[in-house]
């Protein structure tokens, strides 16, 4: 397997979804949650921020709302879901800190390691709804080792749409088989895969946190399916 | 002056300029036209390739050409000077493979370090009219440790626009003057000093070869003037 891969005219790069993929965004809000306001359920919090997410980038995609980056988004989503958890009262300078949390978020614990291996042989890039600035400071705090930050701020679409997978091969001017899209959710893969993308998915049964387990089991369609990124270094023979 | 920049509420982000600035273009082109085609002058051959581009940047931002990243401008360039060399006899790989000399300039050679030393204390991207896919793989290969990988072709406007410079700061949710350009030409610097940036002149005295020294002395209007990146360091407290 890993020599299909490592071959001349094979994958060059791999743009990698976020949120979930790369780093804990539950674990990481919910510990937030307990530090900053230990009276609310950061478990049920973390979960009703990220809830906000895909019917918040739908109104973008719409036309309800002009483009909009998901810094913005997350903020909206936030100020709608304070007042259920008993933080209505939170001022502006509380609620930007916040918002920055998405800035803040863990890797999971294989991560780092697992992309410096990747990086040896592959272009490395993100390829996430988040935007450019959350996504680099991201970096920067966790030590993700990007190549490239990809972002739908560069292509003005949200994942699933085309643009964005199309977008990646064409800033990269290969075709878009030298792509591989490393994601945790079916939709993104199939939507890469509907481009001519690589696929790999990996597992993360607790990216919900560990009360509402996630279904991991293999899909058909996918040309990788990996534990977690230590496991998809160790299938491309990295 | 170096807790001046290191203060909260200074300057958070640093800004390049490459071609010239971190990377020695005339050089790296002249020594693989050495390589490739010993007959021909690389060193007079450099400086054409490079006289071309502030045109084709300009017949883009007049709108006679629609947007178009700088590797189609290169081989525009290209194209139109090889038989002035004798070289009119390419064939369409050996051009292709010429074009990419871009991707493939060595950095000037305390640049590197300079940057890791800069990184531990700025957030680094680079602001090049260069395209993404170029940026990332020059890069790759020279081991330039960005943090992120800006361009004239995320703002769809060439710098000196102010698009570029304020995009920027847009894109990292800073006040301009928390911005700082990075670059060894004077242009590049008031363009982004009339957008709020903050600015360092980087001389660069053989920018154009050794046969065409540069004028490097100071000029008024930039906070830094600095001999090279690690000066720059150096001047930041880094």
């Amino acid at each position: 397997m890993a020599a299909t891969w490592g071959e001349a005219g094979a994958v060059e790069v791999l743009a990698f979804d976020i949120f979930g993929t790369v780093v804990d965004w539950h674990g990481s809000i919910a510990r937030e949650m307990a530090q900053l306001h230990p009276q609310v359920d950061g478990d049920a919090f973390a979960r009703a921020w990220r809830a906000g997410y895909k019917p918040a980038m739908a109104r973008v995609m719409s036309g309800e709302l002009g483009w909009t980056l998901i810094d913005d988004l997350h903020r909206l989503i936030l100020d709608d879901i304070l007042p259920g958890f008993g933080l209505a009262h939170l001022g502006e300078a509380e609620r930007q800190h916040l918002n920055r949390a998405w800035h803040r978020l863990d890797p999971w614990p294989e991560a780092v390691e697992a992309l410096q291996r990747l990086k040896r042989r592959y272009l490395l890039t993100t390829l996430s709804n988040g935007n450019i600035g959350l996504l680099t400071r991201m970096a920067k705090g966790a030590g993700l080792p990007w190549d490239c930050v990809l972002s739908a701020e560069v292509f003005r679409a949200y994942k699933p749409d085309p643009r964005t997978y199309l977008g990646v091969a064409q800033v990269f001017a290969v075709p878009p088989a030298r792509v591989m899209l490393v994601a945790a959710h079916h939709d993104d893969l199939a939507g890469a895969r509907a481009c001519g993308l690589r696929t790999a998915y990996i597992e993360r049964p607790l990216e919900f946190g560990a009360a509402q387990p996630k279904d991991v089991s293999p899909r058909q369609g996918n040309d990788l399916h990996a534990r977690d990124l230590a496991a998809l270094a160790d299938q491309l023979g990295c």
